[in-house]
């Protein structure tokens, strides 16, 4: 919970952006910092800044209302300058994803035990639906869901297994979504539990989630009836209110640290000669950097679209679908040429440009690869339902 | 002028959209069109028709007021739906940019000779700034200015040689830029004029513009005092009071165009077969047209950013100079795919699709090519002085 | 026929290289150029020329053996230099394809009255296979084969519609696809003939083949035994066999045209100055420039390759796929860029850079589009018989 | 030294093929494998396996002599099937191009005492030319040496600082470019030598190469006179000898990884399955691998192009450029399609693929960024002295 002024947000994006300029970058090269971003120790020492600051869920008003997706967007954005700024601010994906999923279906009694500490920033959280390519379970494709639950003298009882569940390790409560005889639905657990166990943490390309992106297995794990979310049988509707908006969450942030990717990459152009004159005096170099600045602004204006039509309460999917293959796309290109203006100093990890390009060719395919949208945008147009805007 | 009310630009856009539909496009196969558009007779028809329908100049209030860049855009845009929609609602290049033009710069009496004819539609008008590269004169980089203008005898005299002259055969006046001893200096003149020769129309891949593109040369064109356009050695200062609205102003129109040629793919997509199923149920096709979409929103949403920069009234350079990269590249691609959805269909001149096509190949080069707005952004950003939005 | 010494290729290519650039460029302004190439009186002045020179129908040795594909393909790249070189030489779509059919399955009394006046150059040939789309005909897929023959009286009957067929207008003899109650077949037919009727010839992108691309109705054309071409029922056969070379020598032609393309706009960014230096000086051009000898030299070697498959005997239908995707989108690609350092010259038809860009966007429709080819590529890998090289 | 039998390089890639596929790719999981490859325990336990199947530096033969570049290809691209197979036969980088130039350079004595060694695969090599970007050091462009060398008392001694110095941790010996009075020059040292201290070693996107990418500071280096390699003062015309063979030998050994990824994200689309078929049977999957299909072809062909102009012996700087760009940028997009085939799998470690991809990223800018290569090519171009092919 914040104390950010309720009807200001840009002046909460310019809190945020100087906190995050100011305190957060000289963690980034922090020995805490693993493979998988900050261990959790340092994640405590980065809130406890946040908290001070008041910066800490700035999109969660201190009556418990959040920002609206076009609020957040440039808070949002601002926090992700930094790699360790979302998780600084309690703002990062999969944690900031529940805060909604938990706002909309949770009852009264589920939000004080698991929503009430998320959003103070006291625990982490996961999501567990999908599941291993090699069984062929629920990846991109919902249906194949694999985990299941079946009712055992008056609780359920959940057994299967997940993949790539961000966050897993170290975190206080998880949402698991397990096919029953009435459909799929969803269980809220706390962690850890004996019956829902780490197999290992794939060693991903990108590595700013803390935790990582784990292979868990849930053997008969006990879920009483009043931790099921919402319905049973609804698990699929309630994966959708979480899919669009935390789809686009993801592209303010990434937003962020491309922007400074640019920066740092321009004022090395800028610094660095070679054959004769700065770089960024070659049109070969500054051709790129000038493609970044149209990429960064069409993201930019993709995602405030994006957050309009959410904010109406109607729709979406497409749109975030739309949003999300043109800004990771474009992010993609962003980083990418980053790194290639700075040659082997951009192949290093001596700035933040390397994570960067790691995390958004993450990016491409996570919260559903880019020709899963595009499937899913076609699908739309044949049926001629497309939101007209 | 219009009487369009001046409190609803939305109607007006949904008053064009369907004049377009209903009423121009049924001409897109009169046999008086030709590889250079329109003829005459037939501009002269589609106006009387645009007139009769109350959407004739629809920028241009009753009270001689302009719409507002942000206002022009879902306007222009309806009107680009058919390739003859801007000539026949008077919205067309080079005249609309020449209004903004004569309205800034031109004085009372000016007005009344040259703008208030070109608003009503009676006339058409050039711009003869460019000259032939094979002389190296002035093309993307006006400093290479080679026309020239001497005082003799109380009045000065034009000698030079232009091309790419747009829709300066049949325009009743145009604007002159030659070089001075006191810097480069606009004149107006009423053409045809003896002394401002056709050499020859280039033949070229578009073909929606009047008159086309031609190659003219000026020996000794007399022109008064009272006809300087503005400041003597000023023209430079008056072109860039043109180049951002009218770059943003083909954005517009062309988007109109590029959303047709996707609506008459998507069409044939649906309908055709190959393989044992619609083309739209291919993934090869149909994450042609799911791109499509993209490139639209995005092109719409860089439009309506610049927009509103240019609205503001400070800067919009280097905005425009995104805007026309991002929009004349996406709208490329768009044209491209639906060729290419369309198979021989979308080769030949069966739909508007194929000259939608060579519109927007020329229109990356229009204008500007891309690689010199690049190289104005990037010369931005080593400056440090992009506008922040 | 022609007297190239059989043994040197390298110097047939060397001949044909010369008479090109010192015969047939000239005529690349001739008046009786319209918007579908040479009209046939300028063919036959062009083939006096070449027949003299001793380059007409260089391919095909005095003996009335061919040239192995390896050994046409720098034959065919030299007569590409020119968009007219290939009719002048008599090796142009559709006739040498047709050669190759009638030299593998007509009989010797067929190929007395067919071949041997196509080899000569004295007459032109129409290919009958692809439908029209909009009523789903054989396009890319030719199982969708709508035309029919049927057996009355001893002769068969056949009525169908065909689209874009080249060459139609003007051709001396044809060769029709149709389908019989054993199968589809192919019919050799002398041109014009009143139950084969000119319908339309569409207004396409391109515009080097003489005759351009027809629409045609067969309404009862009556076609006796003899003249079916090799067996009843063999007609997709025999299709594959002129498929794959005929590809491919559109490739090797395709390639000397955007060779010359690049040598054009080469000079031109040599010779023209922008803000303060040469074109070519800028990296923003040069870049473009050294991409396209990349791209060059990479159809040149996709040619050799496949040429070399090709003349093995066995397979090449990957290949070829393979190679006319590559081909066809690299060579795209350089006649953009060449458009693009070109400006409003590239834009315009005051060079051939201008049509080879539009004869490039056609190739990548015309003989199966890239995506039909990816398509049948990768049903190739999926059957994991990709021919190993 | 290998027992190959001279006379059938083919043979040879054969032998090197199983050998990867049987023996090495069974240690790709090994424990000992850092973030910067196997470490040197691992490297000798390889080489042993390497040596006992004769497959130890496999282009040198009994007699001293090399394979040809064109013989190479099929070799080190086999080598190349495994990230660990160019380590494990001596065959990778900079050993292999330290070899080439010691061949050609170093005095008998020398060869006796640095090259023999490095050929038996005992110790392994540094080249010490590239310096700190942040000192505006000798990066791409060589004319910005800075390490110096001056005589003192009968010996040489350097000074300077050197940057991205692959598999300095480890090495047996070094070459070191630095400036004298006489112009640049080479230096054989042995390593480790107190005065050659490491930095640190970059932690870097790729990580294929034992040791790393170093930076060193050499202060107060004492050479001998008879360590100097070849002359002083030629310094730069040997590296020129090293840097276009090198270049190649990369994209022959890359491309082996390509293929190898693209292999298994072949069989993982046969295998899984998403929305009712398997992920090859969706165009959007498959259209991906037949690109792959096409551009490790042309990868394959420009890299047997290049390599016959080498082994002519005269001249091949461009057209190791143009091969380096078209490789480095091709077999780029083939990983980046194996990673998207493959979703989350792709961003996982699980397979090589992940890794082959952060190689392909890093290749773009290793051995002079794509950007450095355009320019060369387009002086070459500008000068029209492009070898002729």
């Amino acid at each position: 919970m914040t104390t950010a002024p309720p009807f200001d947000p840009g002046a909460v994006a310019a809190r945020v952006e100087e906190f995050v300029r100011t305190r957060v970058i000289a963690y980034e090269k922090d020995p805490r910092l693993g493979s998988h971003g900050p261990s959790d120790e340092l994640v405590r020492e980065l809130r406890a800044l946040a908290r001070e600051a008041g910066v800490l869920t700035p999109h969660v008003l201190s009556d418990g209302e959040f920002l609206s997706h076009r609020e957040m967007a440039p808070v949002f954005r601002a926090a992700g300058l930094s790699p360790l700024g979302p998780v600084a601010l309690n703002i990062a994906a999969p944690d900031e994803g529940n805060m909604v999923l938990l706002r909309h279906v949770a009852s009264a009694v589920q939000q004080t035990r698991f929503l009430s500490p998320l959003i103070e920033g006291r625990i982490r959280s996961a999501f567990l639906m999908t599941e291993p390519a090699e069984e062929n379970g629920a990846g991109s494709d919902p249906s194949m869901l694999r985990t299941r639950a079946r009712k055992e003298q008056g609780q359920w009882v959940v057994t299967g297994r997940k993949a790539f569940i961000t966050g897993f390790v170290g975190a206080g409560c998880g949402i698991v979504m397990a096919m029953t005889d009435m459909g799929p639905t969803m269980f809220l657990i706390e962690l850890p539990h004996p019956a829902v166990r780490l197999e290992r943490v794939f060693n991903t390309l990108d590595g700013s989630m803390p935790g990582g992106h784990a292979l868990v297995t849930i053997e008969n794990l006990p879920v009483s009836e009043e931790d099921v979310l919402g319905e049973v049988g609804e698990g699929f509707r309630y994966a959708q209110i979480r899919l669009a908006p935390a789809r686009l969450t993801h592209c303010m942030r990434w937003l962020g640290a491309c922007m400074r990717a640019d920066e740092i990459a321009t004022e090395y152009a800028t610094r660095r000669h070679a054959f004769g004159k700065s770089l960024i005096e070659h049109e070969g170099v500054s051709f790129m950097l000038a493609d970044n600045r149209i990429d960064l602004k069409m993201s930019e204006l993709m995602i405030n679209w994006c957050a309009e039509v959410l904010d109406q309460g109607v729709g979406g999917t497409v749109e975030s679908s739309m949003t999300k293959v043109a800004v990771s796309e474009a992010l993609f290109r962003v980083s990418d040429r980053c790194v290639q203006v700075m040659g082997g100093t951009g192949i290093a990890s001596d700035t933040v440009v390397q994570q960067v390009f790691r995390e958004m060719r993450a990016f491409r395919v996570y919260d559903g690869p880019t020709e899963v949208h595009r499937w899913s945008i076609e699908r739309k147009i044949a049926r001629s339902v497309l939101t007209k805007t």
